[in-house]
């Protein structure tokens, strides 16, 4: 669900009650008659929301592992915590969740309070047989978190939320050391009075931590050039079941492979990263930023396709398509929507969003009149709807509408056919699966010099009960798709559990034999979260740490 | 040798004649008269150069392989072509041909035509156990193309020069499918009639290739933003023994680590490069230059970093220590110079020059006055001595002069006590070693926003014989200080063999393990380019292709 236009969120105190069945925080879910109301705007959904469960009440398995006496103080097997790690925050997870389905709950969760502790948790799973998923603020949507490989071996959830200080500002370097637990808010809080920001702004900021992004390979705020956080590593310190894994500090190195590239995306299959020294920004002190209308939807992306090759390097350059105009609410008329910011902390960015213009117009945009009540216009329209766009995504799965979003990348070559294929077949497989017209919006994340990172997002009313199999038939063909077009299975949502199928067949062989020795080479127990990314080698079973 | 200021050479024709034991084109080195008078500005050189020996009469070891009969007609023994393949071209590397050391060298020398004939070569060299070592042009300064490992092993140098064209453009995207023995002129002169360009001239440009290029990710034009090769890449084709390896092209992606990002700096370890997509850039139409002299190094370092955190992203920012600038003939007064440019394709760059210099200028800088006649002054003064260095030293080299270079990169924090202490003990060691005061000079060739990456020239008389063993006593102390002040081992001329004591350190303990395990699953007889990067798994030898 990572996205970027959040503008630098201000500090919370603390962090919100999460919610255990859904997104974000509790306190923000709709109400049952909001969820009512919101279900009459889509066509065939269901009268009544599905009911929120009792979380104490929940149907759990019984608890497989009795925890090390060492670890215990730091294990939990409470149903609510239980519950609220068995998986992330895909509309599959939450459908999952309102039903009670806690088949996979894992057997405790342990939250470390050092890095000792987590090198701690890993040699007694590797010595206990058990399933090590690691879990920052669990806002996988790809099934990062969720475990489903062996069902009779003993799992945890390795939860790091305890591990999210600011250990050590380099203020000449304007570099960070950040333990990996930290959320977005409060590491942004740690920095804000050094006038540093790492500005990584994803969709999910409140809700996902540093080592979450690092892992996962998320995408943040900008639109152009440093796009994934890749980019922003400095070095990173991983635990592994074979050691401690730590780069050396350095602004570029061509020192063999990158070692921390190996672990960028790995996510939670080769270690545990558990701090990262982070490439920090000044604050930025100039802002502006403008919407485009284009009438033309190909049109509009030859203009982005202009803007991403200009060097001008907007920090937001987004594409609406019409349906995700309309239903942002930036648009009415059929137009399709360009929302560009530009940003600097040193220089003032008008002559750039000048620029910008000028290019959008070349192209056949009309530059739209800045709404002075607003902010700006269009962009704070669509910001705020885009905040709220996960809460909204759960009151509909209340309705039973199936609603859920996936993305990718390609060249510019092939995107025009992109866009309408994947848009149009999808049409008829929504129709096919839910009988009814539905909706297939499309925008641009982000894009580059070579080519966009496309998002969909699908709306249809389900069947209820049906719902997270008339998502998954979408989804399979949606991954279907892509790969005949050669565009890739995530751009920054990841792999996890869901994308399997379709990564496994996008990663080149040779690479996935490297890959699978590393991991036998670094986890040969095959604790670290099973089933994501690669199957490790086969292996005999013992259940040593079982009690159940 | 790599490094950065070349400005868009014109195409040649073809290209010229090569030194088999020297730099670049063999109508380039300086004469016997020429050397001797270079050597009189180095007190303590020799009064007359080494002399050539002649290439025919080398004292080459007889080779000990029978080409298979399939593979023979791309395969060489000839004296020339063993002699040429048996080193990179690193000071020792010429001073060993110059001495007519040619142990080493490969028992045949292989020139595939198709991507099919390296396949069928690596086929041939698992089944008869022969060392494979990928040779693009020769430059490496690091021992990359230099077989050490078995003294009884066959080897043979796998010579990528024939695969050198220019694919397939893809105008719209902005990228390029070129084959990776491409000599940077030749692909250049590829995309020129496209409008587009790489960008990428490393100084060792026109006697060196892509392929050689990604292999050790080498540094390129740019000072700031994207300085390696690897930023460019859109992706890899590349033969391993298990099978070819190709990535999707993608702008972006976040499926897993990445693939390339294995191969990129795997200096021909884990497979053979054959093609890769590449990203380019429209030629630029704007530029700008100016030279900023400082009268304290300190000072100096303080305004380069400002520019490097200012978001400015100048094309060229290089930073001459007092010494350097004295050697390049660009300042005599003890002053640090700095050459900056800007370019851009698109807008002009006036603006953002003026940006930088009032930076320069707030941290001390005076802006030097156009040089009319000479292009812009000191860049233009500079970047000839520049191209015509490596001839230089190999002058230098015949009048048993020690003289050669080592870079680095670390963080800002540590750059004025890495400066100062590399620049203070290495001269120490200098005259330990030589018995003479020597000179230690720094450049800053690449800037980023947390680190420079220095870049070191060493010149002190040697003694006559000892010449290589007194470089060696040098770069180990210099290899063991900047181990010690946490600086990487290189910034960008790679590993090869010579970096191996530095790299072996660096490299953090698990991720060891897991190239180790990758290296085992794409290689597993253990032939591509043993003695790189990291030790293969131990094996037992057999000899089935030897003849003698």
């Amino acid at each position: 669900m990572t996205d970027s236009t959040i503008s630098d969120p201000s500090p919370s105190s603390a962090p919100p009650v999460r919610s255990w069945w859904g997104w974000g925080a509790a306190d923000q879910a709709l109400s049952d008659a909001e969820c009512t109301a919101l279900g009459k705007l889509i066509p065939g959904a269901a009268d009544t929301p599905l009911p929120v469960p009792d979380v104490t009440a929940l149907a759990l398995p019984p608890s497989r592992l009795r925890p090390p006496s060492a670890l215990a103080p730091l294990m939990s097997a409470a149903p609510q915590d239980r519950a609220s790690h068995t998986y992330g925050k895909a509309y599959r997870d939450v459908l999952r969740a309102l039903a009670g389905d806690f088949a996979a709950a894992p057997d405790q969760v342990v939250r470390p309070r050092t890095e000792q502790h987590v090198v701690d948790v890993l040699d007694w799973a590797a010595e206990a047989d058990v399933a090590v998923v690691p879990y920052g603020a669990g806002s996988s949507v790809v099934g990062g978190v969720e475990y489903r490989a062996h069902p009779r071996r003993g799992v945890v959830s390795l939860d790091l939320s305890a591990l999210d200080r600011v250990l050590e500002i380099d203020r000449v370097s304007r570099a960070a050391r950040i333990q990996a637990g930290a959320l977005g808010p409060r590491l942004e809080a740690g920095l804000r009075p050094h006038g540093l920001t790492l500005r990584h702004f994803p969709q999910s900021f409140e809700f996902s931590t540093l080592g979450g992004w690092l892992a996962t390979r998320a995408g943040g705020h900008y639109a152009t050039l440093f796009t994934h956080i890749d980019d922003l590593v400095q070095s990173l310190r991983v635990v592994t079941p074979v050691g401690v894994n730590e780069s050396l500090r350095l602004p570029g190195s061509g020192a063999g492979p990158s070692p921390d590239r190996l672990f960028l995306g790995s996510e939670g299959t080769l270690g545990v990263i558990t701090e990262a020294w982070m490439r920090l920004q000044e604050r930025p002190r100039y802002k502006a930023s403008a919407t485009v209308l284009f009438n033309d939807v190909h049109a509009a992306m030859e203009a982005v396709r202009a803007l991403a090759q200009s060097g001008l390097h907007p920090a937001n350059c987004r594409l609406l398509d019409p349906g995700e105009a309309a239903l942002a609410g930036v648009a009415q008329g059929g137009e399709s929507v360009l929302v560009l910011g530009v940003e600097s902390a040193h220089v003032p960015v008008d002559g750039r969003l000048a620029e910008l213009l000028t290019l959008a117009r070349d192209h056949g945009g009309t530059v739209a009149p800045t709404d002075s009540g607003g902010g700006d216009g269009a962009a704070w329209t669509w910001r705020s709807a885009f905040l709220r766009m996960p809460y909204l995504r759960d009151a509909l799965a209340r309705m039973s509408v199936v609603t859920e979003t996936f993305e990718t990348a390609c060249t510019w070559d092939r995107a025009p056919e992109l866009y309408e294929t994947v848009r149009g077949r999808l049409a008829d497989v929504v129709r096919e699966v839910t009988g009814a017209a539905g909706t297939v919006n499309c925008r641009f994340t982000h894009v580059y010099p070579d080519g966009p990172a496309p998002y969909y997002t699908v709306i249809a009313p389900g069947r209820r009960g049906a719902e997270v199999a008339m998502w998954d038939e979408i989804k399979s063909a949606a991954m279907d798709l892509l790969h005949d077009l050669g565009a890739t299975v995530t751009h920054h949502h990841a792999v996890g559990r869901d994308h399997r199928p379709g990564y496994d067949r996008q990663r080149p062989e040779p690479f996935a034999l490297a890959l699978r020795a590393a991991k036998q080479a670094l986890d040969p127990a095959g604790i670290l979260n099973p089933g994501v990314l690669i199957d490790p080698a086969p292996r005999a079973s013992t259940d040593p740490a079982m009690t159940g």
